[in-house]
């Protein structure tokens, strides 16, 4: 039987042969000798939501309309049952249009706050905020072994971080499997493709895993838990306002991921421990991710 | 003779005895063991110019006041020659309000603006850059020697990053001397404690290094040259527009800087490679920094 390559489980994995996603950049080293490295591109991406211009993000590039339309529902300007018309990407003007058919309320929201607060980031929070007051997570059971494997499979993976470093990624997963990694330089965009791929593919939520190389803050505990996701897993560390949101939607918060060790400050209840832990390696230090906090 | 302890060379250190900047919360860790552990606090704090709503930030909370003229002054929303009448800081509804003698232009620029964009996000970014077409940094010398002083006093330094993790830090140097060490949540929060600190008293700028942890991003960049300092330092790694960016405006920005090693991607010239590199330690496993790109 053949062996299966581990790519070939992604559904989306990580393009390393994409080469418009990094640039070869020449400097000088610590002697003073030249030296060639891989650097990740970043380019601005205006998003619109139908004649509303809403934001420019800062991104590698790839993917826009999962960026646009995962954003837009993240931010809760794109609601659940809003049909969405079109996406127009324009690679040139580096743009994206995302069109419903009903006028969001969004629009009709923003219209009017503007006049009074300016801008609408401060609007935007809350109204993410408001969103968390009614969540609560299914309460989905987690195996620490999947977790083990979900580490190790995804340490594996031939990405951009490894080419080139200074980005950050997220990995939509299933049980032990991981199905989508999406890579960016915010991490905040990785994980607004992977909610774009899921609304654009109508993906079930509640028996999903996201793994994330980023910090746990408040706005990735809000963002995972407004895709339905009820767990979050990373190799970073946590906030105490993003274990205070993950306590009151329901989420398993698992940080501090890296070779045997772990600790889950939210939703532990719902881990069953059953790895043997004798039988978990440490990290090799070819893969090992230095993007990671304590 | 007394050998002076490392943070007496601080102006501002980071205050671990600050009870309020962390939290003890418990959880299970990976053999099931219920375990207490340090996490940083996460608050919002809304920024206010005069009458207008700016920006409601993820912050720590320590140094509101720096923070706000700092991100106010990065964002170009004040100009250098703004004369500030007020700061007013209200702890319990978490704002700071920066007043100023003239009505700034980014009110005004910002009412006409909203009518057609909606949010001031995209229009900010713009106008960041316009300030780099015409900016040239000053070609100031930088000694190798005093890169590695500089890492390694800053590892040793006593730090919320040390206590709790998952928070970036940025600090200002003179020659081989750290001057100011801000930490917070975001990067660019650190960042701006520092612009903040700057202006409000009337720091020189043309001699300094910044020292950050986090990526050398488009936006570090532009905040850097903003604030007329010449270097930038990193432990993390680049993305190709920011070192497009250094470039365009004679910004030294120094990455990968960990032990021995660093890359220099522009400004190359102006280094002066002093440092004798069988002296520069491996960095001890105790004051490795985990939060680090490569």
């Amino acid at each position: 039987m053949k062996r299966p390559e581990l790519s070939q489980a992604y559904v989306i994995a990580p393009d390393v042969n994409q080469n418009w996603l990094t640039r070869r950049v020449c400097g000088k080293d610590q002697s003073g000798v030249l030296k060639e490295i891989n650097v990740v591109e970043e380019r601005p991406l205006t998003i619109f939501l139908n004649s509303q211009e809403i934001v420019t993000s800062m991104t590698i590039g790839d993917h826009p309309k999962y960026l646009a339309v995962g954003f837009l529902s993240n931010q809760g300007m794109l609601r659940s049952d809003d049909e969405l018309t079109g996406i127009d990407y324009d690679k040139e003007l580096e743009t994206v249009i995302v069109r419903t058919a009903r006028k969001t309320n969004y629009e009709e929201k923003l219209s009017k706050k503007i006049r009074t607060s300016g801008c609408a980031v401060g609007t935007v929070f809350g109204d993410m905020m408001e969103g968390m007051n009614s969540l609560t997570l299914p309460s989905t059971r987690l195996k620490t072994s999947w977790l083990y494997a979900l580490s190790h499979k995804i340490n594996q993976t031939p990405s951009l971080y490894l080419e080139a470093g200074a980005i950050h990624g997220t990995v939509l997963c299933e049980k032990d499997t991981p199905l989508v990694y999406m890579e960016d330089v915010g991490r905040h965009n990785a994980v607004d493709k992977i909610a774009g791929w899921m609304r654009l593919n109508s993906v079930e939520a509640s028996n999903k895993i996201l793994y994330t190389t980023g910090r746990l803050t408040s706005e990735m505990v809000i963002k995972t838990a407004s895709m339905g996701i009820p767990a979050l897993t990373s190799r970073s560390g946590f906030t105490a306002w993003g274990v205070d949101i993950a306590r009151q939607v329901g989420l398993t918060l698992i940080g501090r991921m890296r070779g045997q060790r772990f600790i889950c400050l939210a939703g532990e209840a719902r881990l069953l421990w059953d790895a043997d832990l004798d039988r978990i390696q440490c990290e090799p230090q070819k893969t090992r991710r230095k993007g990671s906090q304590k």
